[in-house]
């Protein structure tokens, strides 16, 4: 634990260094020189008359790094192969590994857990295929599955680029909710492929959780999934954010005491996160929804940059069939949510937006509009960002989301089971504590998780999709 | 640890109690007449007037514990509704987990290990794939990939009742070989889809090992894989088998003071085993091998029984064209093994074999012929089980070769590295400790994993298939 968290800053040099003396001498006083404090030094094999070293340095600030990097690469007879900062060195062999839960030190262990032992566990499921939640890691162990295409903000970038963010991932999963989830990163972007796969990997898995993978795309994948597996299927892209944002909305409109079925709402971006953000704020009672793009305000019967899930979401939404840009579909609405890209918006474009206007500008790293813009007009701002007051954060919703639904064996998410968390991630923050700048509660807050669990399994033993009421604790 | 090592027979009821006064003190009362020594009460749930519950007892024996059912079954107003032994209790929820390596507390490991730091990790990556081994879990992950077609001695019982059996091999990768071996369970039998699935889900591993996949399919497949994957993929089945009845065989010859260039082998069973254990046996150096199935020996031209790895085999193989069956092909044979069925043999059939004959009969759970009858005529004997002397255990090779695979990203396990390996293991016998009755080390000798791995190493960087030279120590 302390490995990483004692760390200010700090840098891990690998250099080839010719195989004579004083060179190690000089390569200490130039880190020393440079303000470094040198931790190990360890050889890391041998090569053509050089030594590997791996040379870990504390520094104290960014600068600092890079007058010892400098300093170092000055010396002659010596090459450096490679510079790893903190972030890098923790990402070193990555982020999750598998343990066993049992011993494995006695033949008597050994038999138990292997052969013959193991032998009847599988034949009692082979006999009864429902044992294998109680008899396999199935009961706790779910999949993130992705293809890479749509990883964070930086698009398309391949199944072995996404590996770290699945494994980061798969740690949020496992800290917050208790769930083991294992990343399984795809070498092919073809939705039938990419559906043929999770069908063929399941039998393993309790639950199958969809990740960046790009929209119009993941719409098929997912819906198909969820139809053809008996096991529950999320796009947390799609739902995640939908039953976040839903969260914070009813808390801030409790603030600006305006109810969901009288608001007029503009959603900005109408990728997956926008896309089921509309369905599940239509299934909330939300009346009046504008969904914009690039083309501006979508709308029955528009022709221009559609695709089949547009179509579909033309008929639920722009009752009044709005036209136009963004800055101007905006005018006079009470709520925007932007899941969309950097600056779409200005402070004078939120002056449009009626009194007591709710903003949630979730584009990451850099919201549609600052939040210090958007609050010169908008009574309550919110975006993806830990650095600023509100975090939509997801973290929210999926562990204690797959939680709830492998304690009770759920065989489906359903729309009941998202208003269900949507509600209890609102209900963390107390009525009393109640503020415009804080409306959600914070993602280290266990009891959220619980209370989101709680809900889940709840709304799906009433929604008839639990296989299993009883189970009221996790083994 | 205790949970398990401490039990000595155990079971755990699971009842459906009547929810009246008095009932739980029958219950308790029934099992201490049994003899029974109740642990733990704990509630489970509540269903239409009835409290569920799951006493946990220890007994003595396993005629205890039936006693303990029958009293407890007896009483009214109660149902049990399941029964779990100490093997099934061990089984509860499935024995691996996936752990996070790095601490998730704060804000600042947050944002290290997903976003934003993630992103730059992810970059790296994208813009050099290599990167991958570094930067996460492919460094150390293999899958056990499965189709649950040929487990254990149970035939085909599906993905999901393969499940504890691959768990279990997780375990053994990681106790044994410092190995994260991940389960995945396909739920398809054809070749080509499973070739797919494999090529598919490949980014996130650094190998394959192939298990439990039925002959002859499991050859197409495994050749496929190895020819159109970048990672190196491996069947147990075929070439651990093979690679630690070399092992033994080296010693038991060493023994018998013969030469693997001069001996007439007898190999029965044409699977997936018997097939790679021939090849191996071959490039060893074995001139006279003759293998035999339910049809008899092999031989050029035999046209009943075949498949397409027996028309090759019987190219390579019994030189004569001996024709007949097992106990007729046996008479004169230094070495029989066996990886067929049991009984396959009897005393009178060792009898006919050469002076000194070695025995292997690996058959699990019942060998070809029991040590007891095989020792009466043969020099050396060696099974498949724990309880007899010289146990041919797979699990002396693949925890062992694939940390030393691991280690320098190999790209392919090819025949050096097996013959490697398999010296490596021939080698944890001391030679002044070399007797009739131990020529084969323990499988908790944990140099002799140490041995293997170094050895698989060096003859990956030897042979040209280690992308990683100079790592000589793992992370």
């Amino acid at each position: 634990m302390m490995k990483t968290s004692k760390l200010r800053y700090g840098i891990m040099i690998r250099l080839e260094i010719t195989n004579k003396p004083g060179m190690l001498g000089r390569v200490t006083s130039a880190i020393g020189k440079a303000g470094g404090d040198i931790g190990s030094i360890d050889i890391v094999g041998f090569k053509d008359g050089c030594i590997i070293r791996d040379v870990t340095i504390t520094a104290a600030d960014h600068e600092m790094e890079q007058r010892i990097i400098a300093n170092v690469g000055k010396i002659n007879g010596l090459r450096i192969v490679n510079v790893a900062d903190r972030t890098f060195m923790a990402h070193q062999g990555g982020k999750i590994e598998i343990r066993s839960k049992l011993p494995l030190k006695t033949r008597a262990d050994l038999s138990m857990a292997y052969t013959p032992g193991v032998a009847r566990v599988s034949t009692a499921i082979h006999e009864n295929p429902e044992r294998a939640y109680e008899l396999t890691i199935k009961k706790n162990t779910i999949a993130i599955v992705t293809d890479g295409t749509a990883v964070l903000g930086l698009g398309d970038i391949g199944p072995r680029a996404a590996m770290p963010v699945m494994e980061g991932k798969a740690m949020l999963f496992k800290a917050f909710g208790g769930v083991d989830a294992f990343p399984i990163c795809l070498d092919t972007k073809d939705p039938e492929d990419i559906i043929k796969a999770v069908k063929w990997i399941s039998p393993g898995f309790g639950g199958i959780n969809l990740e960046d993978i790009s929209a119009p795309r993941c719409f098929e994948i997912e819906t198909r999934l969820k139809r053809e597996l008996d096991i529950p299927v999320f796009h947390d892209d799609q739902h995640g954010t939908a039953v976040v944002i839903l969260a914070g909305l009813i808390n801030a409109l409790k603030i600006v005491d305006k109810r969901l079925e009288e608001i007029t709402l503009v959603v900005n971006g109408l990728g997956a996160a926008g896309m089921a953000t509309i369905r599940l704020l239509l299934s909330s009672g939300v009346r009046k929804i504008i969904g914009c793009d690039r083309s501006g305000a979508l709308y029955l019967g528009r022709k221009e940059n559609m695709n089949p899930v547009k179509e579909e979401i033309a008929t639920l939404t722009n009752p009044d069939r709005i036209k136009g840009p963004l800055v101007k579909v905006i005018k006079g609405a009470d709520v925007f949510l932007g899941v969309s890209q950097p600056d779409a918006l200005q402070a004078k474009d939120i002056r449009k937006m009626a009194k007591d206007a709710i903003v949630f500008a979730m584009a990451n790293p850099i919201p549609e509009i600052m939040p210090e813009e958007a609050q010169k007009y908008a009574r309550v701002v919110a975006t993806g960002r830990s650095d600023y007051h509100n975090q939509i954060n997801n973290v929210l919703c999926f562990p204690g989301l797959f939680r709830g639904v492998l304690d009770c064996r759920a065989r489906d998410i359903n729309h009941d089971m998202l208003l269900a968390a949507a509600h209890a991630i609102a209900s963390g923050v107390n009525p009393s504590e109640l503020r415009e700048d804080y409306i959600i509660p914070s993602i280290f807050d266990r009891q959220v998780q619980e209370k989101v669990a709680r809900a889940v399994r709840e709304a799906a033993v009433q929604s008839n999709v639990a296989r299993q009421e009883h189970q009221f604790f996790t083994l």
